[in-house]
């Protein structure tokens, strides 16, 4: 249609006025919209609720990159806003807030959902359980992802792999660790199913949030506690507190973070803008964990060789009898409902095989380059 | 503006109806375009050639899962089409075929070039180099991006990381190598650096193309072949013409498989379609990681367990000898050219740290794990 005869139409009556305005922009959105560059659109505001402190290095500043990759790959198109733990929901509330849609995101971990699903654990990571390549081996692949939206589904969730910190430390320690007896009494900061397995060693299990770690050391209140990693540890100043920093993290040996999308607004959005929601989720999954990888290698040579921190291995004798007493604590998850179980069954099983892979390639290579 | 005052302003004059047509689609899309859904466009059709058999596990599949991300995140707007090798040009054309614009993306591996660079194969990966976490904690936090930008500019190109191998294993073998004896004469199908580092330690390094290694190990024109893991080396069926089944791959230790973008098309695109091609391949980078992981895990149960393969690891004697002659080869890439040495500085910088920091993370909890 040529403009003077689609004009002279417009003058023709209100209804022909209305029906072309609206054809005309869906027939040459080109023309008069200028979509071949980035279209027009109405942009709709999303809240990210987190567990994190707002920037909190790796945790809260890998939330923001998710945020920012959505926002940027939709062209604003959703307008993602992040909010820190308590800024618009207490940490652990993060679940709850975006299954009742107060947020459309949340970023956390799932073991702090335990009280919704024992199973959940097994999305985050379990003492002397897998790898970050590992876990996204059995996410993908395995099966893992179809039981996480199982588990979420009821609450009304999308769940998403959005984030790991890789292995972490065993912690940092004013009792050197020499035997099993060494574990007798101590009084150690390590929540969860680590902190059931140090019980069962003997040990104390106590609760504290991360801003008391470094008086509660101070003062001897604990004897122990268990963080990150070397980038997280060294901005807390632990060294300051605590003699020997231990080392591996038995009890979080590749924790996933996961991006929680309230299932509503999710279905809500049309496929492009799906695809970009996963995608951004999977980059940051990969960029966290190399964040971590790549400045916990930088605060590692700052620790030993500034402040000259004492880095020590767990003995075998103790590493051993940790690793039955996981076994024995993370089986009776598995007892607590049916899903739980079908999770571990599924868990177990990856687990078993992919450790017979790892032990030919990723741990021959590196017992091969470091001899 | 209700719309009974819109619409009488249209009846008011060509020109004013013009105005408001125009400006009415700038201010109210989600109204007259229906832009709140997925945005109208003209598609732009991409070509993506690769390096890599159409379809082939890993590999092909990787760069089909690359470009239906950008064609989808995109809604349309960047539509791929993946050419396999040959199909288009031939595999090692690909570099040259996407710096002239003959195809907007190719998938491939930097080592492929080094005739344009000797350095760009530290993008890849070198004998007793990187595993692919740490490989990607060089590039996107430890300068290495930085360098392949630099090394890829001059030819019209940006580079992506945008896949993974994971460790490789050291190869199929009729010969058994128990000691640095074995490997004099030995004629083994393995290109590039490492064939280089066979040579110096008394080997016969061939050249063959994939499709010859079955029947040149059948017939014995070679005692040895390296290819990529259990997942590609059991649809290849090597296991039939050969007696071991050598780890680790200390030759390809994290294989970085690169998308190269034509620079001035990718410049062409809005911000939000350029964030989609960079996120695209960095959830590439991550799937193929994670499907070889997954996949070599189920096939080394097939060969283990349905053709009772006899996997074994090379002595620590030879692993010794290939490390320190890779060191040499490797450090002799520096004296090529400028760019070159600056390469070998950041990645041996990088490697030496991270070994620190692998060691005790990952091949820690590793080696305990396994105990």
């Amino acid at each position: 249609m040529k403009r003077r005869h689609f004009l002279r139409r417009l003058g023709g009556g209100a209804a022909i006025a209305g029906v072309s305005l609206a054809t005309g922009c869906k027939e040459a959105p080109k023309v008069d919209c200028g979509a071949a560059e980035t279209p027009s659109f109405t942009p709709v505001k999303w809240k990210m609720v987190t567990t994190w402190p707002k920037n909190f290095p790796g945790l809260g500043t890998g939330a923001n990159t998710l945020a920012r990759l959505i926002t940027e790959m939709s062209g604003g198109r959703i307008d993602v806003k992040v909010y820190g733990a308590k800024e618009l929901v207490p940490a652990f509330e993060v679940f709850d807030a975006v299954s009742q849609g107060t947020a459309e995101l949340g970023h956390g971990s799932a073991y702090y959902w335990k009280g919704k699903s024992e199973g959940a654990q097994f999305f985050s990571t379990v003492p002397f359980g897998l790898t970050a390549d590992e876990m996204n081996a059995w996410l993908y692949f395995g099966g893992g992802m179809e039981l996480w939206r199982e588990t979420y589904r009821p609450f009304g969730l999308v769940p998403l792999a959005a984030g790991n910190t890789g292995v972490q430390m065993a912690g940092w320690f004013n009792r050197e660790i020499n035997s099993l007896d060494d574990l007798k009494g101590l009084k150690m900061r390590i929540p969860g199913l680590g902190g059931e397995v140090l019980a069962r060693a003997g040990g104390t299990p106590v609760s504290l949030p991360g801003g008391e770690l470094f008086t509660s050391l101070q003062s001897g209140a604990i004897d122990a506690t268990e963080w990150v990693g070397p980038y997280n540890d060294l901005a807390f100043g632990l060294y300051k507190a605590a003699k020997y920093y231990y080392y591996p993290g038995w009890h979080e040996p590749g924790t996933t973070l996961e991006c929680i999308v309230n299932q509503k607004a999710f279905e809500a959005l049309p496929d492009d803008l799906k695809e970009i929601v996963n995608s951004a989720a999977r980059v940051a999954n990969q960029e966290i964990l190399t964040e971590y990888v790549a400045r916990n290698n930088q605060a590692l040579q700052t620790l030993v060789n500034e402040h000259h921190v004492d880095v020590r291995k767990l003995p075998d004798e103790v590493l051993l009898r940790l690793r039955d007493l996981s076994d024995e604590v993370v089986a009776e998850i598995a007892g607590k409902d049916e899903l739980s179980q079908r999770i571990y069954t599924s868990f177990q099983a990856f687990r078993k095989q992919v450790m017979s892979w790892s032990a030919i390639s990723e741990q021959a290579y590196l017992n091969a380059r470091a001899m």
